[in-house]
């Protein structure tokens, strides 16, 4: 999985920084994750083709999170889109899009599905024998779900001193890495565990933006490799990240902590820091392995 | 008056321009004019006070020309505006924006007066004795209005040599700017006409976006001091500007001849053209005084 940060400002785009949105490809498939305004023109700085992304996921209806979404839309059709576009988002989204399109009297010229999300419980949103997506229901001022992506790893890896010690041939290596027995050169039958690595565990990575500190959804992102978590303030702040339902750095660092994720990025910082290494340090007094978020950053997962 | 082009490129932005937006300023007072995604950067980086603006003039319902109002309106409100913003534009716009703050959960804290165009008739918007504002009614594949700007010039500039000859004293020097005759030191009455210089045409900035050639906005226009006429295409491609409903330079440059302005500026270039100096040329073959637009470019008028 690769990751690449579009923005990571919380509440309207500043000079250096844009709104939340970010692309995860997932074994060359691409997914959008929020779509704050000015999307499009990121997507374009980091060389990203508009026309690769077929699934957008937006986390909640607040313009800073969706209101690059309908120039985007519109921006795809100009470009002569042809294959469908999925849209996961609250329940609202529709009509929203649909009104601004219908204004401009302009409907697309490709498949625009909207898949309109109103429940409180986590939920399979899509899932393929390569990759699983699911919400994670948050605690924000209005309906908000984070989403985790789990990238489902079929295939072991052979362990090529034995393949060749049992002299399997070849046509038998696709079946081996999904599990089969192999049958050695004189018909004897080979155990798969003999002749393949240990299955290396799932990747995951969890988005979750914007929430207050809320432990109900550490059961669902247990052991990511990766969470994002916003930390709109810093405990200094505590009592406006109370009061909007914002996190501090040291409460998405409290989650990573007892959700044991291997890695915590940090993001959605308020414009009143001018400087955001704050943030890593006061997550690291709670949480060791910590990053913080930056236009056009980019992690391997 | 102060023009400021905040973008210029039609349908969606690229690496180096924004879609449209400008920013006019008649005796310290802003308007805001078209509000393509991405105004509010724009607006930062060429260092307006986005609190500055209290009304906003929208041409026509395509994205290009007004996604980036809600994000807009939404930042205006976190930045703790309380003065009423005024949005002059097509019927529907309320609707569309309302919409928008309502799924956010989020009104405004200041007032929001929404003034609903529909008419096809030119007609006065917005009028003090400082300005007049009215529309253009444009002819575009969706209901569309330009905008005309008239500075009016109240005052007269003194003849100095003259009010020292009369010995004119100074509490008279405010009422004959405006008009009135003077009275000299030996109790003469002085005709203003001999105090002042002949009175300043006032100035007017017309703005045409989008639109097809359009011969009929002529009287609306005439005289104007300078015209902003959307010129998408080049007379290559007049085919699909006359499927789209757009103009060509030549077409803009026609517009301008005829109603006899004093500057052209064109703007809305289509993305097809890597280099824009082709639409001066062309558009200077039929008009003398053309300039183009660019983004962050300013014009005093």
């Amino acid at each position: 999985m690769k990751l690449t940060i579009l923005g990571c400002s919380s509440a309207f785009p500043k000079k250096d920084s844009s709104t939340s949105s970010q692309l995860l490809e997932i074994n060359g498939k691409s997914f959008l994750i929020d779509c704050g305004e000015g999307t499009q023109i990121q997507l374009r700085k980091y060389g990203v083709k508009l026309n690769s992304i077929e699934n957008i996921f937006i986390s909640h209806l607040h313009g800073d999170h969706f209101f690059g979404l309908p120039g985007l839309i519109s921006t795809l059709k100009l470009l002569g889109r042809t294959k469908a576009l999925n849209i996961y988002g609250p329940t609202g989204i529709k009509k929203a899009i649909t009104l601004l399109l219908k204004l401009g009297g302009s409907w697309t010229n490709y498949d625009l599905h909207f898949h309109e999300l109103n429940s409180t419980e986590s939920i399979v949103i899509l899932e393929n024998s390569k990759f699983k997506i699911q919400t994670i229901p948050l605690n924000h001022r209005i309906y908000t779900n984070g989403f985790l992506f789990t990238e489902i790893i079929n295939e072991q890896k052979l362990l090529i001193q034995n393949v060749e010690k049992y002299k399997i041939d070849k046509t038998q290596y696709r079946g081996i890495k999904l599990g089969k027995d192999g049958i050695s050169l004189n018909g004897e039958l080979i155990k798969n565990s003999l002749l393949t690595e240990p299955k290396e565990e799932d990747k995951s990575y969890a988005y979750c933006s914007d929430t207050c500190f809320f432990p109900k959804i550490i059961p669902i992102i247990k052991n990511s490799t990766v969470l994002y978590h916003e930390s709109t303030f810093l405990e200094s702040h505590k009592k406006i990240a109370s009061m909007t339902k914002h996190s501090t750095a040291r409460e998405a660092a409290e989650i990573a902590k007892q959700a044991n994720v291997a890695t915590l990025i940090l993001g959605h910082f308020s414009s009143r820091y001018n400087d955001i290494e704050g943030f890593k340090t006061e997550a690291e007094s709670v949480f060791s392995n910590v990053e913080l978020s930056n236009d056009g950053k980019i992690f391997n997962i």
